[in-house]
């Protein structure tokens, strides 16, 4: 574990305790089939990303409150209940080495516990009786639905440019960021400016951590993230370095790059060619560029606030995010 | 056209006008493919038996405000929502006689729009600014989900209990037209004992409108109604006629029965027998005569409001609710 990693969880330890308490108090489907299948999402490993932006954000706020680890589970619920429809959307075999839910369960049930998620969510969120925050919340659900059609229609397409890209990862990821941390401001009745400069460092970070994620698709090893390699080259999924590669390719690269796309048996050769070539060209480079800039300026907002040790572990989880793929 | 309906159509032709106007202004996702969806489930001949029990309900408690229409189409979209869902979950081929939408666009799209039509519906009930109407409408969206769950696991079960039946169409049907007579009675800010006789009667309602509609499918011409007659049998959906039929079938009888539920190419002759079986033995009465205690029952709920031009309307409204499948 890095210096950095083994920090921000010696900040956040309590608070990730709390946070796995909640998410299984919270979670209280009458059938067993519901909890089961909600349980393969939820309980996998995952970062928490989301409920710990909406604890941090709070606290950073002033919030002395004992309801912000309770409500930060409505964020990764509704984050869970948009992974098992994207998933089935995108015929995911697997998701963090694991059979994706609707190989395990089939997609009936995929999408009948994704509501039941996304309206747990909402449940939670309207316990919180703030009209501002279940406006926020519900704008969200709107805009993540809208965008993951976008990005449906237009996968497998090369044309993609890197201004289409960015709105199909904010509507994907950014906004969800930036919701919790605009929540956390609300949770915690916090000036507007606090509110905007919040959101902003979210709307950041999350461009930054989905630009890391997409980059991890052609730079790990397999066996280190429990991720499902070229997957996102498989599904013809447009991501940036895969845009910058093209852009950078020669005639005869670029002929031998769209045979690739959306091919569901990609040769392993080709795969590491094309490695190879992304990495050479400068692709590579560049994206991981493009999410430095936004961690930079991500970290610009969170400058708005005083020094604090909860300041230094969200400055610390915005270096985190580069760090994954370094 | 019967002189029921005649008189309910003419009581609400008004208020049936303002609220497709509300769906089509409500109604603005940023991406032509979701409109065209959405706009398939949505503007299909339904008849509004939801958002129409909102409006009449809060004028029957009296509210005089303009919000009423706009609101009611959340009921709208989030029923749209859950038939999209539900339609893909069933398998069903045909919706009022034209192709389910997963048919047309595919899984990935039904399962997105479903998503965006949910989300749509708790923004718009967001912007009442009521907590109390946001909690009660995120409930019942968690109820259905899990209600849809539980129907599926016990698909094509021909042990389902009259009982056990109960509770599916309460889940399944029932709680959406209760919730629309409730928040009918909390946007008016109506006393506790009005909300509670609205909901009842809605409960009551939603029991009597779902049985009704399970009897159609083993008693409609299909060419009457534009629907898939026989689907629900096909489908292995065990419902009262069916579920009573068992019941009263002898040895070999019940054995003829079985071999339907469930098969996907039930032979005309067969169903034909069926139905006759059905008729004759007795059981299209019984589920008759359940859906007609329903009725007494909400019309009950309803006397403990004076009398006038609205509760007559809503008393015609469940007298046409039995009508249908005479």
């Amino acid at each position: 574990m890095s210096g950095l990693k083994a920090r921000i969880l010696g900040a956040v330890e309590a608070d990730l305790r709390a946070i796995e308490e909640a998410l299984v108090a919270n979670l209280t489907p009458h059938l067993e089939l519901v909890r089961e299948v909600a349980g393969h999402i939820l309980f996998n490993g995952g970062k928490r990303m989301r409920p710990l932006l909406l604890v941090l954000g709070a606290r950073l706020c002033g919030y002395r409150g004992s309801y912000d680890t309770a409500f930060s589970t409505a964020l990764e619920y509704l984050h869970a209940a948009t992974l098992l429809h994207d998933d089935l959307v995108d015929g995911a075999e697997t998701r963090r080495g694991k059979p994706a839910a609707h190989r395990l369960w089939g997609n009936a049930i995929a999408v009948l516990v994704g509501d039941f998620l996304l309206a747990r969510a909402l449940s939670l969120t309207a316990a919180t009786g703030n009209p501002r925050i279940v406006a926020v919340l519900s704008r969200l659900t709107e805009e993540m639905s809208q965008g993951e059609v976008h990005q449906l229609q237009r996968k497998g397409d090369p044309g993609l440019s890197e201004e289409e890209y960015g709105e199909v990862i904010r509507r994907k990821t950014a906004v969800l960021f930036e919701t919790a941390c605009r929540v956390s401001a609300l949770l915690a009745e916090a000036p507007a400016s606090s509110e905007e400069a919040l959101a902003a460092y979210g709307l950041a970070l999350g461009h930054a951590f989905q630009i890391a994620d997409d980059l991890l698709d052609y730079t790990a090893q397999a066996e280190r993230i429990g991720k499902d390699v070229g997957s996102d080259l498989r599904e013809g999924k447009m991501t940036l370095p895969l845009i910058r590669g093209l852009a950078l390719a020669g005639a005869a690269e670029r002929r031998r790059i769209l045979a690739l796309i959306g091919n569901p048996d990609v040769p392993a050769e080709d795969f590491a060619w094309l490695r190879g070539f992304l990495a050479q060209s400068g692709a590579i480079a560049y994206a991981r560029r493009a999410a430095e800039t936004w961690i930079a300026a991500a970290k610009g907002h969170l400058r708005r606030f005083p020094d604090s040790p909860t300041r230094r572990t969200l400055m610390d989880l915005a270096d985190y995010c580069l760090e994954r793929n370094l």
